[in-house]
């Protein structure tokens, strides 16, 4: 193991200043340098770097390490039970090298990528309620006081093997919550994923991108172009280092992430066993609202959001009206399905029913044919008259207008 | 008002013998009689016919009506309130015709129809579960054996401006569940209900058709050779006398029965107003299981049964098995989407993610790239090694069969 120090001059490049511009003082920068080396040392979801972190600040945590890897661990260090503690640290120790942290640090320098802390005011709150499984920093590519606008915000993932059902779905909603000032948070994958970002950027909203790898390096690098775009003017975010690779494990922590940003996650269309479910997962885990789009049953790229639907109780999503209502907003449209009174029960139908539009009737014939009582009748009819639905010529009655059955 | 007397002639052709083949004695014949003048006198669904019938017989109960029309009604009859026993003999007094009620009774002789009864043995018990609301008798064209086959039953609705989506669901619900021995209840109706119908009856099944009119009038007339077909298997069914109209107020009524008579209703395919809604409004009231199956969100034909998925709780059903499901039938097909172990979590993934499958990486390697304690990747991978996922050259490792992330 190479000897680890604190690298003051690298951490002072990265975080020059917090985000919101102030300058940091020397505590700060050493916090700041800390989370960016546990950063590096923990796997995203790691529970007992999350709680160490959690209490003793990520700076007396990284201390507590380096006592551990010289053999000098506190015992009973934040509660957590020794031997989980000394497991953590067999899991950091192999990572705890000085050159490899300082190369993803100039990384970050190199691209532009910011970091943020809880210490820090753009810090999202949501991310908070993973409680020990919370990111302890987060890598941006994009201005970090995007991080202050993502109230509301909805996850909209899904399939990359999406249909153009599907992506058109994605399109539409992404477009209309952003064009109502919801930030759309996806994952930046091919299908569902890059046509919501898409439509959240033409719809000129705010979108966040979330990255299983570093965010120095594009994921999928067909997405190069559209995650430039995207850290123009929203956010590119992840939790572990520049230059780190997105492995199938990150990819289904950086899943949580995208829960934990929403305040509600919709799946628009999914295999049986896609990604996106464990996204769902997350998002029910955390208590926040799930929604499904349905598709048909013929499809196997809606299987997965009828799974959701079956299995996991989520809400059947079909409109951006619906998708908004998830996140306690009210409809943009208006009630385009707005009930008119059914009047297709009751007694006036019987009436109705009863009526020709052709043949002239008697009361008494109505009343036979419509099973009701003469005077019933004839009070319906009498307000059938005022409404036009009914005319008479003496004591003969005929329907004027007939609404159709189904 | 015509004289009103008792038509021993008339009942005894129509219902010569109970319709398991043994006589019936002359209380049965005045019973059942006075079963078929009520379905005359009482439109569908009258909850005070239902209950005078319930506490008197259809017998004596026809004779309190007649009493009640001269004026002598007993003011205590069965428990309900005077006023609506009085409102009822009002409703029910312009039909009780001698003259139209024998020609119900010949027209149903000429097309030989049967009238079963709840004192028939045949007489399908789950119609008792709507209480007053049952019906009082039904007009059977087929044989009414038919109805001892009921059990279990599916109902399966939808609408009639169906789309080849639609009716492709139907009938392979219908032709699946059909050919499993479970009888098809549907309306006859274009779209899905005839879809439903006409794949039963490929199927070899036994299918039932609730009409609103009387049932020896084919509607619609464009499925008079499908309802034939359906009476020569199965049965068509109707609780209002031979030569009565469809109205809507008997659409409506007539989906209580559909509902009543399905062990489950499923709704195929629905427009948001479509009278499938009703059919499924009575399932759920009766606490029958309800499901309804999804389709594209663009498609208005879809857009009743997602109002069934986010306002009635209804099941989203994509296959015929869930169908069965919800009739407590086991699937027939064994589970397709069996769960294979899901490996994409825990330590295995991340020390398969730290492994290439073209470079060959040292134990302490991997161990960084995991992020997780020598040891226990070297647990893992001799692991591995045994189920051939991963392999080595002396303390060298690489990745064998890497299955793919989603």
């Amino acid at each position: 193991m190479s000897a680890f120090h604190w690298d003051a001059a690298a951490v002072r490049a990265v975080v020059p200043l917090r985000p919101d511009g102030t300058p940091r003082s020397v505590a700060d920068h050493e916090r700041a340098y800390a989370a960016a080396v546990w950063s590096c040392l923990a796997e995203p979801g790691d529970a007992v770097a999350g709680a160490l972190i959690d209490a003793l600040g990520p700076d007396d945590a990284l201390r507590e390490v380096i006592a551990g890897c010289r053999g000098t661990l506190a015992a009973d260090a934040a509660g957590i039970p020794p031997d989980e503690l000394r497991a953590g640290v067999r899991r950091w120790q192999p990572r705890l090298e000085a050159e490899s942290i300082a190369f993803a640090l100039h990384l970050a320098v190199s691209a532009g990528v910011h970091l943020v802390t809880p210490d820090d005011d753009c810090w999202p709150a949501a991310l908070d309620d993973l409680g020990p499984h919370a990111p302890v920093a987060l890598w941006v590519r994009g201005d970090p006081a995007v991080l202050t606008r993502l109230d509301p915000a909805i996850a909209l993932v899904g399939a990359r093997a999406a249909t153009g059902y599907g992506e058109h779905i994605a399109e539409e909603f992404a477009a209309d919550l952003a064009g109502r000032g919801v930030a759309v948070v996806s994952g930046a994958a091919y299908g569902i994923d890059g046509a919501a970002h898409r439509a959240a950027l033409a719809a000129g909203g705010i979108t966040v991108a979330l990255l299983a790898g570093g965010v120095d390096r594009p994921y999928p690098a067909g997405h190069t172009d559209l995650l430039r775009r995207i850290a123009a003017s929203g956010a590119v975010l992840g939790e572990v280092p520049c230059g780190s690779a997105p492995t199938r494990w990150r990819f289904l922590q950086r899943n949580r992430l995208i829960a934990a940003l929403g305040d509600a996650t919709v799946v628009i269309e999914a295999g049986w066993r896609s990604g996106s479910l464990n996204t769902a997962g997350h998002a029910a885990t955390l208590g926040r609202p799930l929604g499904a789009v349905p598709g048909p049953v013929t499809s196997g790229s809606s299987a997965g959001c009828h799974r959701l639907l079956r299995e996991f109780d989520a809400r059947c999503v079909t409109t951006s009206d619906e998708a908004a209502e998830l996140l306690g907003l009210d409809a943009a449209h208006g009630s385009e399905r707005e009930e008119r009174e059914d009047d297709r029960t009751g007694e006036r139908t019987r009436v109705s029913d009863a009526l020709s539009a052709r043949a002239w009737r008697t009361v008494d014939d109505v009343a036979r044919r419509s099973g009701m009582a003469t005077a019933q009748v004839r009070a319906h009819l009498g307000m059938m008259a005022l409404e036009g639905v009914a005319a008479n010529e003496g004591a003969r009655w005929r329907r004027v207008v007939a609404g159709a059955g189904d």
